[in-house]
C-alpha cells in the first residue's frame, strides 16, 4: 500500500469510529501490540475500536474494498498467536462492545456483546442467581468474543462442556461488512443451517464476531473440593469412574498436576504445600453435590474406599473457602512459569486416555535425546484427556525448538491432538497436518475462501 | 431426463452397487416411498443401497456428474418429508452401512455407520457398561446418520443436549463425491474449522454422513420416575427449579401433557389411568440420583413439599420398571393418534417458557376462529421448551389447513421456533421465514451452493 492510500484509509477509518477511537503509527498502544502467545512486534497500520456492529460492518466493508487485512482482537490473553497483529494489519479490537445487555433469568440465557470479560460474564450470572459454567485463569481480562471464537475449555468442560455448548445465538460480521444476525435464546431450533457452529473455533478467520446470546445453568449448591496424592493415570482414571457413578452429573473438576509440575511450581506457593513428600500424582477434583444431603458425606467415604483401596495415599478436603483457595494455589500457578522458568517450550495437547503413559514415556525419550537434562512439566485437565506440557531446558542451556516434532509426532501417532484448546493461530500453523488430513486441510481452506474470498480476515492464522 | 439417458444411469449405478442393491421402476420398495411424514408418493428414478463409504463416493460423484437429484435416507422416521424422494430423484438408503464398528470403553466413545439404529447404538453402549443418551419413541427404526442429519432431540435433551453434542467426529461424502473424514474421538480438539458441525442438523442437503464418532456417557445409577398432576406452567417451572437445585446434574427428563392431551390419548392406555382426575397439566420426570444414596429419599421429600406448597396436586412414583413402563404409556400414547385422530394438524415448536401461557391462548384463539369446536393436544419437552401441538377439527369436520399460518405467527411474535426438533425438510419449507431472517436465509443459500454447486442433493428441502 502506497503512503498515500494508508493515509486515505485511516482517514476513512477515522470518519467511521471517530478520531478518539483510532490509533496508528506511534501511538499504537502497546499493550494491542502481543497477546500471550509473545510473539515480537510486528507494525501494524492502524488500531481501531468501534463502538457498534454498524461501526464493525462499515470497518470491514471498508478495508475488504481496499483489499486491507484485519485481525479481530479480544482480551489478547490467546497462547497461539491469532490476535497478535501482523504488518500492515488493521487491528479491530472490540473492547468498547462490552455491555452485558440482558439478563433472561427465566429462560436462562445472557445477550452479550463480544468484548465483555468472560468474569462480567460470569458475575452478571452470578448476580441473577444463575452460572456462566466456563471458567479459565484469564477470566479478567479474556473476553467473550475471544472464547467463542477460539471455542475455549478451562477446568469444568468435564460437566458443562467448552464454550462452543454454551452459545444459542450469535451476531457477526462477513469479511465483506455483511452483518448475519440469529441472536436466538431457545434450547432448542432445528430451522435450517446452524451457521454459528463454524464460526465457534474458527479463530477469527471467517467473521468478527459481536454479539452472543449464551445459555446459563443452575447454580451448582454445595462444591467439594479436594486435593488427592495418587500414584499413577490409572488409579486417577479409576477414581474418575467412581465419581462419575457415584455422582451422576456432579463431578465439575478432574485436574491432574505430575510430580515435576508440582516440584518446579512449589516455590510459588504461599504457604506449606499441602503434601510434603510430592506424590507422583497430584488430582484437583470438585463435586457439587446434592443441596438437600449433609454434603460432603459421600464423598469422604468414597475418598476413604479409595485409600483403602491404594488408589490415593493421601487426600486434602477443603473446609472453607480460603481452604479451596489453597487447593486450586497449586494448580493455577503455571501461570507463574514465565518467572520460575522462563525458557520452555509449552504445548497444549489432547491423548487418549488409555495412551497417556506411553505419551508421556516418548515425550521424555524425545527430551533425553534433544535436550538431556530437560524437564517436562505435565499438568491440565486430566479429566478429559487435556494435557498441558511445558519442557524445560537444564540450567542456562538453551531450549531446543527442534523438540517440537518429536512431541507433536508422539502426539499425532498415540490419536491425539496437538491443540486441545488453546487453538491453531499463527504458531501452530505449521503443525496442522499432524491432526487434520490433507482432504480436511483442503476443504478448509475452501470454507476460507467461500466465507472470505479476498483473504483479508486473520490472514496467515490456522492455515 | 431421456430414457435412454435414464437407463444408461442405472446401468451405471448398477455397476456401483451391485444389482441386488438397486431397485427401480415398478421394484422401488414401497417403505422407501414415504417417510413418516406420510406425503403422497411421487415417483423417483432408483433406490440404490450402498455398502461402503466408497460406493457412496460413487453413487454421489455419478448423479452429480449428471445433474441427477440425490435424496439420502436413514429409517425414513422424519416427520419433516427430507427423506420422502421426489419425483426422478436417486434415493440413496443407508441401511446396509449399520455397523456398530468400535466401542471405545475406556475412552467413552463409538465410531458407527450412519445407517446402524438408534437402538443398536443404544444397546452397544449398554453391553459395554456405558449409555448413549439420545433417545426417542423411532429409537428400533431411525438410524445414527439420520438423527444427526437433523439433529435429533428427544427426553433426555435437559440433561444431555441435542444429537449434535453427542457427535465427536465424522466421515462425509459432499455432493460431487469427495470424502470428508475426521474421525475424531477427542473430547477436546481445537485444530482449525470444525466442519462436522455445519453438517449436524442439515437434513443432508449438504453432504451425505457416512460414519460418527459419539460421545458415551456413564450410566446414570438408580432412575427414579415419578408422575405427576401439576396446576399449571408456573408451578411446573417452580417444581424444575427446585429439581435442578436438588439434584445438580440429575434431572433426566422434565415431560408434559396438558389436559386435552391427556383425555384424548385416555383411551390408548393399556389399563386405568394413574390420576382419575385429570388434572391441567400432568408432568413425566426422571431423576438420575446418585448411587451412594438410598434412591429416592430425597426426591420424595421434595415431592413432599411441593404438594404441601401447592404445586403439585398429586404425585406417582414408580416402584418397578413395569411402573415406570406404565408412567411412560401416557407420554407415549402420541404414537396413537394416527388411529385415534387421523386427521390432526401437527406441529413443533419451541416457546420461551415465559410466554408459554400465552402462546396456548393465542393458538386457542386462532382454533376458535378457523376451527371452531377444534381440540388442542399439546405435550412434549416442557423443561427445555419444546412442545408438540396437534390440533384436531371436531367430529367430521375436515382439519382446515389454514391454521398452521397463525399457528406459526404466534410462536414467532413470542419469540419461539417453529421447529424445535424435527427439522424443516420439505414440509416447512414455506415457514422458515417465521424462524430465520432474510439475512440468515440469504446466507444459507450462499452456504448451500457452497457445498452443492449443481444443486443435486437433498433438493427442494429447507431453503
Amino acid at each position: 500500500m502506497t503512503d498515500a492510500a494508508a493515509t486515505a484509509l485511516l482517514q476513512e477509518l477515522t470518519r467511521i469510529v471517530g478520531a478518539a477511537h483510532i490509533r496508528s503509527g506511534a501511538d499504537f498502544p502497546a499493550r494491542h501490540l502481543q497477546d500471550a502467545a509473545q510473539l515480537p512486534p510486528e507494525t501494524p497500520l492502524a488500531l481501531v475500536r468501534p463502538g457498534t456492529t454498524a461501526e464493525v460492518a462499515a470497518v470491514m466493508a471498508l478495508c475488504h474494498d481496499r483489499a486491507v487485512h484485519v485481525v479481530v482482537q479480544g482480551g489478547l490473553t490467546g497462547l497461539a498467536g491469532g490476535a497478535h497483529p501482523l504488518d500492515g494489519e488493521v487491528a479491530l479490537s472490540l473492547e468498547r462492545m462490552n455491555a452485558v445487555e440482558d439478563v433472561d433469568v427465566i429462560g436462562r440465557s445472557m445477550t452479550v456483546q463480544a468484548g465483555a470479560t468472560l468474569q462480567s460474564v460470569q458475575e452478571a450470572a452470578a448476580a441473577a442467581g444463575l452460572h456462566y459454567p466456563v471458567d479459565l485463569g484469564s477470566r479478567g481480562s479474556c473476553t467473550i468474543g475471544g472464547t467463542v471464537a477460539t471455542n475455549a475449555g478451562g477446568v469444568q468442560v468435564l460437566r458443562y462442556g467448552m464454550t462452543r455448548r454454551q452459545v444459542l445465538g450469535m451476531e457477526a460480521v462477513l469479511p465483506d461488512g455483511r452483518v448475519l444476525s440469529g441472536l436466538n435464546r431457545l434450547t432448542k431450533n432445528n430451522t435450517g443451517y446452524d451457521w454459528k457452529e463454524i464460526l465457534i473455533g474458527s479463530e477469527g478467520t471467517l467473521a468478527a464476531i459481536t454479539r452472543v446470546v449464551l445459555a446459563l445453568q443452575p447454580r451448582p449448591s454445595a462444591v467439594q473440593t479436594v486435593l488427592c496424592a495418587c500414584g499413577s493415570t490409572d488409579a486417577a482414571f479409576t477414581l474418575q469412574r467412581r465419581l462419575e457413578q457415584g455422582f451422576p452429573g456432579g463431578l465439575l473438576t478432574f485436574e491432574g498436576m505430575w510430580r515435576d509440575y508440582l516440584d518446579i511450581t512449589r516455590p510459588a506457593l504461599s504457604g506449606p504445600p499441602p503434601f510434603t513428600d510430592l506424590p507422583p500424582l497430584a488430582l484437583l477434583i470438585e463435586i457439587g453435590e446434592a443441596g438437600n444431603e449433609r454434603p460432603g458425606d459421600a464423598l469422604l467415604e468414597l475418598l476413604a474406599q479409595a485409600m483403602e483401596d491404594g488408589l490415593l495415599s493421601d487426600a486434602v478436603v477443603a473446609q472453607s473457602l480460603s481452604d479451596r483457595g489453597r487447593l486450586w494455589e497449586w494448580r493455577e500457578a503455571n501461570a507463574e512459569f514465565g518467572r520460575l522458568q522462563p525458557k520452555g517450550l509449552h504445548y497444549d495437547v489432547s491423548v487418549p486416555r488409555p495412551a497417556m503413559d506411553e505419551a508421556i514415556r516418548r515425550w521424555q525419550a524425545s527430551i533425553d535425546a534433544h535436550q538431556p537434562g530437560g524437564r517436562m512439566a505435565i499438568y491440565g485437565h486430566l479429566g478429559d484427556g487435556n494435557l498441558h506440557l511445558a519442557i524445560f531446558p537444564p540450567g542456562d542451556t538453551p531450549i531446543d525448538p527442534a523438540l517440537t516434532d518429536p512431541v507433536y509426532h508422539t502426539v499425532a501417532a498415540l490419536g491425539g491432538s496437538i491443540s486441545a484448546e488453546h487453538g491453531i493461530g499463527t504458531r501452530r500453523r505449521d503443525a496442522l497436518a499432524y491432526s487434520r488430513n490433507d482432504g480436511e486441510r483442503a476443504f478448509m481452506g475452501d470454507l476460507k475462501k467461500f466465507f472470505d474470498p479476498r483473504g483479508i480476515l486473520g490472514a496467515g492464522r490456522i492455515l
